[in-house]
C-alpha cells in the first residue's frame, strides 16, 4: 500500500480499454548480437499481464467461481518481431483483451519503442486449479475483461 | 575440440532428418507455481537451434553468399503448451526443418517428456547482416537444411 | 527524453548520497520453492547500478580519460541473503558508493522489503576498454562518485 | 532412469572428491558487451550444486534428520571474475565441499575454460524447512559431503 504511493507508476497504467507498462532495457535483456534477446519480450509481456490484473483489482481468490485457488497459465503464444531494441531503450508494453470465453482469454500485446510497434504478440491464458484442471472465469473477472473488449470496439 | 571428446553429447545428436538436445530442468527454469516458467521453453528451443547448426558444421562465415557477417534472428515464434514440466525432469528438444526459402527458415521444435509432447513450437528465423538487412542463405546452408526437409518427406 | 517525462520514476531516484530503484517481483524472479530465486537479486543490483549512473548523467563517452570506449564490468560480488521475497512484493534496491580507486569502484547495495534489509551485497566494478584492459576513471566520474562517498561520511 | 542411460553425462560426473559439470555458452548467457553476463555464472553454479547432490544420490527425503521436507537455500555467495567467456564456449563447473557444519555447507565452485580458472566462487548453503527454519543435516548427508572434504585433504 505505502509502496504504491511512493512509486505511483510501478505497475503501469490503465489506458482506454487496456494497460500500458514501461520497461527499461538492461544488460540482462541483451545478447552478444548487440540487441535485445527474443526471450526478453516473453518476460515483459508476462509483467504486462500481471500488472494489468493488479490494476484491475482482480485478486487470486476472485479468479474463479468456486473456492479452489487458481492461476492463469499460458496455453499458446505467438510473437512477431519487427524491429530490434537496444540497451537503455525505454519500451512500452500495451496489453488489451481480444476475447474471453468460459475458461480462457486471448490477449493482444504490443511492444512499442518511440510509438513504433517493434513486437506484436497474441497470448492465450487459461485459468487452472492447482491440480491443473481448467476453471471457469468468475463473472466478476469476465466483467472486468469484458469492459475492455467493449471499449475497444467503440474506438 | 578436446571438449567435444570429453563431453560427447553436450551438443545433442543429429537424428533422422533433425536434431535432439537433452535439457535438465533446474531451479532457474521454474516459478512459484511449482512448474516450469513458460519463458524457459524459449531458451531451450534456442539452444536446440544453435546446437543443430553446430552439428551440421555450419559456421558463421558460411551462412551467406556474400562476405558480410550475418546471424540468424527470430522473426516469428508460436508456442503451444500442452502439459507442465517440473524440477529435475529430463526433457528432449526435437528440432526439424519445416521449410526453407531464399532468406528464411521455418523450424518445428517439440519438447518431449517421457516420449510425450509437452510443448510444440514453430519458429521462423531469418538471416540478417550486422546492419540488419535480410541475406540470402548460401547454397551450402540450403543443402544442409534441404536434406533435412527431403529426409522428412521420405519417412 | 519524452519517455522520462511520461514515466518519471522509471530510473529510480537519487537519494542522499546514493540511489534507490523500486523493483516488483514477477513470475520470472521466483522458483518452485515458492520464493525469489537467488539469481534474481544479481539482476536487480545490476539494474540499480545502471540507473544510478544514468541519473548521475554519466554517459559512456565520459567514463574514461582517454578516447577509447569503455564499460564497467563486475570483478567481484558478495551477496548475503537474510530473508526471502515473494511474488508481487515491491522491493527497493539501495545503492551507495563505498570507495573509489584509480580504476575501480566498490558499491554497497541493499535490497529492502518494507524497510527491512533482506539482502546485502558488495560489488566491485572495474572500468575496462573493449580490448579488456582496465582504464582509469575520469575526474568527472570520480567527482560524481566522490560526492557520494563524502556525503555518506557526513551523515 | 532411462533418460540417464540415453544421456549418460547430463548430470556431469563425480571426480576425485567433487563434481564437474560441462556447460555451453548460449545466446541467453551473453549480453551486448559481447561476453557472458555475470549473472549467468550464478545459474551455472546452482546447476553444478544440484547435479552434485543428484549424483551423490541424496534425495529430498534424506536431507534432514526429522520428517519435515527441507531444501538447500543460498545464505551467502562470493564470486571473483577473472576472465571473460564467450558465445559457443564450453566451460566446466567444478564443485567441491569446503566444510560442513551442523546446518550449513560451504562449497567451492570454479568455472574453467580450457583448464584456466575464469571464475571462482564460494557458496554457503543452508538446509531450511518449508517454514524457513534451519535444519540439521542428516548423518547420511554429512557422510557424503564429509568424504569429499576428507578426500580433498589427502591430495
Amino acid at each position: 500500500m505505502s509502496r504504491s504511493t511512493t512509486w505511483p507508476d510501478l505497475a503501469g497504467r490503465l489506458v482506454n480499454s487496456g494497460h500500458v507498462l514501461p520497461v527499461r532495457v538492461y544488460f540482462e535483456d541483451t545478447d552478444f548480437s548487440g540487441v535485445v534477446y527474443h526471450g526478453a519480450y516473453v518476460h515483459w509481456c508476462e509483467r504486462g499481464r500481471s500488472d494489468f490484473l493488479r490494476l484491475l483489482g482482480v485478486h487470486h481468490n476472485e479468479l474463479i467461481d468456486g473456492s479452489e485457488p487458481a492461476a492463469f497459465v499460458v496455453r499458446r503464444m505467438e510473437f512477431d518481431f519487427r524491429a530490434p531494441a537496444r540497451i537503455d531503450d525505454v519500451l512500452e508494453v500495451h496489453t488489451n483483451v481480444e476475447s474471453t470465453r468460459a475458461a480462457d482469454v486471448w490477449l493482444s500485446q504490443i511492444i512499442r519503442k518511440d510509438d513504433k510497434d517493434i513486437c506484436r504478440a497474441r497470448v492465450q491464458v487459461v485459468l487452472v486449479s492447482q491440480s491443473g484442471k481448467p476453471q471457469r472465469l468468475s463473472g466478476r473477472l469476465r466483467d472486468a475483461f469484458g469492459m475492455g473488449v467493449a471499449g475497444k470496439g467503440k474506438k
